[in-house]
């Protein structure tokens, strides 16, 4: 590790730009992994993990310091005046190391060790294992063959290992047609639709001026031909006509529709990453000004928005091919930018299960991951070229908020899912978005050697639901890209920004009240069928009780009490003292004080079981365990007392007597002792 | 009523901006008070209230017809082509003298006669007096009076009849003043503080050049001295410097501060009411445009945020001089507009009455209705100058709108609450509304002839309700005014275009889910409670039963059960003959078998009365009175069959048998007849 000058800085001014009138003195600590102030008066910290650094910039000197502006990947910008200038200058070159590590072995994920015990490291690395995807869409099939030329990266080795190729094409075809691409990146399935149209992904072809590949001409009409419905084939290449005839100059460029046969050829102008990366910086400009002249045009200028409608514009397209029943081959200048953006949501419009939890992880784990998304580059986890850093990744999960706006229902997941799942992209904290490809990670071990997202985020799956989510109601999303509907993205690029933000969740809220009203309708059904059972036992002692009282008398008088006629016996007599030993009201049918009294504690138990009053989500400030909650943080009931927890404090479920259902609900670790000595 | 030249026409194409690909044929039916569009093929009927129309406009013909396009004050925008020319004309001519009539006689609200039993005409008119909101306020008092020169609208003819002024203020004062201001509009008290700080209002000294009024002048003193805690005076005059130094050359102008003693003015620039109608021209064509790059851009140009922002800085200006103390005059020009959006949008921010239901109708009443904005202009009721029309009233719902969004749990109210306010008031189909005055009001005797549309709402509070208000919890709100949380207001402007809305109003979900969780709390009570009941009889007859039958025994065979003596006795056996008279089992503390059906006919019919799974609101489309539902419609559950309906057929309420509480809830007709048949 990296040794740190500066430990300890007292007296700091910390300024954030959403609050500047109040500005806080207090400590600023590193530590190997974090920067953490410490405000001494409001008992408050604030922790910044060094691998959420974008970039230290020294400011220029002040009356009262030397000031350092930090700026997150995560969107929060603050400022800490250090009295010394030397102080700060140490502070200063410490962040420079430790936000960038030289060595990959000095990202997080390598020194992080989970401090759950639920959570173990090998969890999460075969969750999305890719030929589990090619079996849901339902390949290899007739059409599609699963190659092992690149088994040891040898075709491709920013490619995955499995490739689906058509059936038809022969390992020259494959070799040739790898050979006249960028880097090796030949066409090959990403996604299938139930109608034999299909998404095939690539690189640019090395076509230069004139120069053609009869196995990639071949290869495309291979690709075409899987597809009986179409006589011809969509390529899309996603980037303005402009840039891909520039290409031409360096041997690379686009195909020449007169050499592939029915193939239909659609520039769609997507901007490149350098376009992108100033287009962030100029969205996160805007963000900070401060007069209301400016706010709009610059949001405009920034061409963000305009760069999502692109992303978005593009997807639909192909998601529309691909509905008519076309099939499409996309690629962009490596393939590994835009086509991973605009394949991932066009399957995304396409497909429902990808609009699930473990559809779009799925979705990430194949576009993303596994055909080499350079997330290392993109992200700037290392010290590297910073032209190499590009929001490409934010602007598909930008995308996919979009999309959930428009369509709230068809989402099983909330913004905090695509939030969390930015945040630990950036944080290094787990290996899955370790490396620039698949072969990366192998090499580096890291289902090994660090913990995945994957299983970190399935041990907290409660707090991604989306309350109005309603599976099978929407099959394709059409997005209407009417300007005024392409949104900035407050919750993301704003969201330290103070009052931008309701303090309370309106979908947590919701979600909240559902599952308090599913606590209640279990409890009714419980207690009602309890009061079913209970009318059954008092009716049935009622009968037995009124034949044994008849027989009793008639036992004990030699008459019948309905038909009134006397017939002492003397026998019955012996009978009726014999009846002692088998008394008629202890029998079983009958209640007894025991019975009553077990009756009556288990009942109590039960209804004591189930809060009915849950704890307003409002006004909880602090958990038990007196974690402070944060507006962003989920916060769960106890189904049990109705109190409000963190979700660290409310990890597991029990089933509650008083449910019908039987189903395990969370509850909290009082209340589970409670409930679990209880119950069998 | 205006004759209708031609009140049918078959063979139109109406294209509505939103859905201009499909365009659909129907017939057109102009009515004495709306236009109806009927769409024979979906048997879907299109309804524009002829007093929402805003503009008709006959755009160049087509090869299909003649097109004319209408624009509503709802936002509404569709165009119909009609086949031949001189039809188109006779239409245009009718809506264009039906959408704005000559004569006030003619507006909606003296036609509209309410189809509802449950609305009376008498109903609402008496809701908000004045002098309830003066009580409220507790003036009159030491410092204030209430004076009745104008109780004849002598002294100001826009004023109202009761004016709150300083105790110390004599006639001579008021009579001064009143001649000094322009149109009579002399300062009155609108809000006081419980720190006796107080915002008063008035229209612009005519001052000219060098003017003055001793009167006016010991005015403003009264007023500062009505505060005894700040020695200072803020006098805020709404407009730009630049207007109000232009108004001195026609003898208006502002206050000179030096013939004021102890008083501080404050400019504070905002634009006139021609700015703010071009402003809003803008907005509606922003809405209007399909390109990209000119969204923002438009919007921004168009000014309205802006517009809407110095609005809310100017309020929260006044709002943060009397939390500090100091009391307030402001005026604009006349002040009737500007100055009735700042004094309500200030007292909105102090007072969290204002932000209930009941306080924001006292509030248009009061600093809206009371003091003179005048409706009938601004909104273009009638034929008049079309420069006298400006969206001001639309600004402070805006404003309105805009802290909602800031603070959405310091509001009893919900959108649609500002949305029906906003409509009605264009609507002219309540007498609210109507005229520019007071005065006016009483000479039209509004309230005598037409329906109060606070009546009207006091019958639809629930479709209001804003589920995250907590009351108590929002004392000030200090809006947060940087540039990017000033919001374009979707659910005003765009609230047709497709698209634009989720499906499903999460507020109204929310608001739901709370309510059945309400339901199931009290029926859980309730069934716990009869749980309670059975336990204790069930305890008490065991144990009767027990003692009953070791008596029935030790009568029978003459010994204790217990104690195991055996002790026949002759004389004990006609006792137990006798028994048969008062049959132990069957007293009054044991079960019967008709006691038992009793009680499960009972539980039954309550377990029966309380709805468990509620319907979806996301798959209701139809009411069961075949009402389609509407996006803005509010669907209600009957709280005993969980099915919805529409706020027509859900119209009662009544307590439910399974329910704790006995409280009246939601019910539709069906379930009423069967609840108030069983119930006592």
């Amino acid at each position: 590790m990296e040794h740190i000058k500066i430990p300890k800085v007292e007296n700091v001014r910390m300024i954030d730009r959403y609050n500047n009138k109040n500005s806080i003195v207090g400590t600023l600590y590193l530590t190997a992994t974090h920067l953490i102030f410490v405000d001494p008066e409001a008992n408050a910290e604030t922790w910044i993990l060094h691998m959420h650094i974008a970039s230290v910039e020294k400011l220029p000197l002040s009356t009262t310091g030397s000031p350092l502006l930090i700026r997150c990947k995560t969107f929060l910008s603050v400022t800490f005046v250090i009295a010394k200038e030397r102080d700060s200058h140490d502070v200063y070159s410490t962040l420079i190391k430790l936000c960038q590590p030289v060595n990959i072995q000095n990202l997080y994920c390598f020194q992080y060790t989970s401090s759950s015990e639920e959570l173990v490291k090998s969890a999460g690395w075969d969750f999305f294992k890719l030929e589990n995807e090619f079996r849901r869409m339902k390949v290899p099939n007739d059409e599609w063959q699963l190659t092992t030329m690149n088994k040891d990266y040898a075709l491709c080795d920013t490619y995955p290992s499995q490739l689906i190729v058509p059936r038809a094409a022969d390992k020259s075809i494959l070799l040739g047609s790898s050979q006249f691409r960028s880097k090796g990146r030949l066409p090959a399935l990403t996604y299938l639709h139930s109608n034999k149209a299909s998404i095939s992904r690539c690189s640019q072809p090395l076509s230069g001026f004139s120069a053609r590949c009869m196995e990639d001409e071949q290869m495309l009409q291979e690709i075409k031909k899987t597809n009986p419905h179409s006589k011809v084939l969509y390529v899309v290449d996603t980037r303005p006509r402009i840039n891909a005839m520039a290409n031409r100059a360096a041997g690379k460029g686009y195909e020449n529709e007169l050499f592939y046969e029915n193939t239909k050829f659609h520039f769609l102008g997507i901007e490149n990453i350098h376009t992108m990366r100033a287009s962030l910086v100029k969205l996160i400009e805007t963000c900070e000004q401060k007069s209301m002249n400016g706010f709009l045009s610059s949001l405009e200028s920034s061409g963000w928005l305009k760069h999502i409608r692109s992303m978005l514009d593009t997807s639909s397209f192909i998601a529309n091919a691909i509905s008519k029943g076309i099939s499409v081959m996309v690629h962009c200048s490596d393939g590994w930018d835009r086509t991973s953006q605009v394949c991932s949501l066009a399957a995304l419009m396409l497909d429902p299960f990808y609009r699930t939890i473990k559809g779009f992880q799925t979705l990430i784990e194949k576009d993303w991951l596994a055909f080499g998304h350079k997330f290392n580059d993109r992200c700037g986890h290392l010290q590297t070229d910073p032209k190499e850093i590009s929001p490409v990744f934010t602007q598909f999960l930008d995308s996919t908020w979009q999309l959930m706006l428009q369509r709230p229902n068809a989402f099983e997941f909330n913004e905090r899912f695509l939030l969390i799942l930015h945040d630990h992209v950036m944080s290094c904290q787990f290996g899955t978005f370790i490396g620039n490809c698949e072969k990366d990670r192998i090499d580096l071990k890291v289902s090994e050697k660090t913990f995945s997202l994957w299983g970190y985020m399935a041990n907290h799956m409660n707090e991604y639901i989306n309350p109005l989510y309603c599976p099978g109601e929407v099959e394709d999303i059409k997005p209407n890209l009417s300007p005024q509907l392409i949104r900035f993205w407050r919750g993301m690029y704003a969201r330290f920004e103070s009052g931008v933000h309701p303090r309370e969740n309106i979908g947590d809220t919701l979600l909240e009240s559902r599952e308090h009203c599913a606590s209640l309708e279990d409890h009714v059904q419980h207690l009602t069928k309890r009061i079913g059972s209970i009318k059954n036992l008092i009716s049935k002692s009622a009968k037995k009780l009124q034949t044994n009282s008849a027989n009793l008398l008639q036992t004990a008088t030699g008459r019948s009490i309905n038909d009134n006629k006397f017939n002492y016996d003397n026998k019955k007599l012996s009978e009726l003292q014999s009846a002692d030993h088998d008394h008629p009201l202890k029998s079983d049918d009958v209640l007894s004080i025991s019975d009553c009294n077990n009756e009556v504690n288990q009942i109590t138990n039960e209804i004591n079981s189930v809060a009915l009053d849950w704890k307003s989500l409002r006004s909880a400030s602090v958990c038990a365990c007196s974690t402070p909650f944060s507006q962003e943080m989920k916060k769960t009931h106890c189904w049990r007392c109705g109190e409000i927890f963190c979700t660290r404090c409310i990890d597991k479920t029990f089933p509650l007597p008083g449910h019908n259902s039987g189903k395990p609900v969370p509850v909290c670790r009082a209340c589970l002792k409670i409930v679990s000595q209880v119950s069998p």
